[in-house]
């Protein structure tokens, strides 16, 4: 049997991870491809999202004056761009960690201090991500219908196409999100299990 | 020894919390007395922050037109405050039943079914919220310094006293979200480490 607890001295009870223990080695690899798997979209899906709004671009003309529609025109799309770059560039580079770790094989090779900063990571980059989808979607609902009580027009039937890009862009960076709150799931899960032995502990030693 | 992992019988090796174990019962105290003081600061912030929201109203008198602002006038400090209210309920019920846990005493109570609802519940509200503070947080700067690109003028300026007790509305939600957050992180401890074992879990059995 793999195990992949400490080993202990003598008669001191040591749980076990393996095809015997409570979260077998199957598991384990499932757990792994499912991480890889969601790093991978994540990545992907930001890339998408940031390019999506960073080609974004409308021009119009009215009354013979020129007007170009970009993204960088609303703080909250320059902070989205900024926040999928940020996390597709991180989440390549934790899913590189992932494949190598998944080559090198091993059940569960993460120490207690790569596992902190890996959940403490996942958990800002899913905040960040978050945040800046939850402002660029106040920020284009105001685009789409307007906020009459302050005199904030809408203006996406001036730029139907520019507005179009963008919600494909937001769509994108909404999935991203998605993916990056399931790998905070998963990099909790891959921490706090280091701390456990309740009952999943428990298991036979032998 | 108060044992919180399953009892095992025989020779079945078992992993133990109280003070001869990893996760001694004085520092599980603490855990949960944070937890007591995460959700209730959670709950006091979350009902000041919609009650500065929803109590906010400015009337001013333009050319003899008389305008009132109000937090209505604004969708997302609207979802801000039922946002909030939600918090507040669901954190002063959480709050209940820890003080209820703690009163009648036990190291691990939790099973595995409560914590995973505990947790669901712990992450959704957190990102609720966060997203929450987000959107409005994009619509109060907008209100502060306009978007000039799409003709959205400041209405600061107008209305300063309601612009002022918006701002504070949106900080105590901002301090009530970093608390669901911390709240939010307790309890995929206190879930995860149920399914542990790992080197963590590997401790006297005596």
């Amino acid at each position: 049997m793999r195990q992949a607890g400490a080993v202990s001295p003598g008669n001191v009870p040591v749980c076990y991870y393996g095809p015997g223990g409570r979260v077998p080695a199957s598991l384990e690899r499932r757990v792994r491809a499912a991480e890889v798997l969601l790093r991978c979209a994540a990545c992907g899906l930001a890339v998408l999202a940031a390019a999506l709004l960073g080609a974004d671009r409308q021009t119009r003309v009215f009354f013979s004056i020129e007007k170009v529609a970009r993204y960088t025109d609303m703080q909250s799309l320059v902070i989205l761009v900024i926040a999928n770059g940020v996390a597709a560039c991180y989440s390549l580079i934790q899913c590189a960690r992932c494949l190598v770790s998944i080559v090198r094989g091993g059940v569960l090779p993460l120490s207690r201090p790569l596992a902190w900063a890996i959940f403490s990571c996942d958990q800002v980059m899913a905040y960040i991500v978050i945040s800046a989808v939850a402002a660029a979607m106040e920020a284009a609902l105001i685009g789409k219908y307007g906020q009459p009580e302050f005199q904030w027009m809408k203006t996406c039937h001036l730029y139907k196409r520019f507005c179009a890009q963008a919600g494909g862009g937001v769509a994108c960076a909404i999935a991203a999100s998605a993916n990056m709150v399931g790998v905070a799931l998963l990099s909790a899960f891959n921490l706090f299990r280091l701390y456990g032995g309740g009952k999943a502990g428990a298991t036979s030693g032998k």
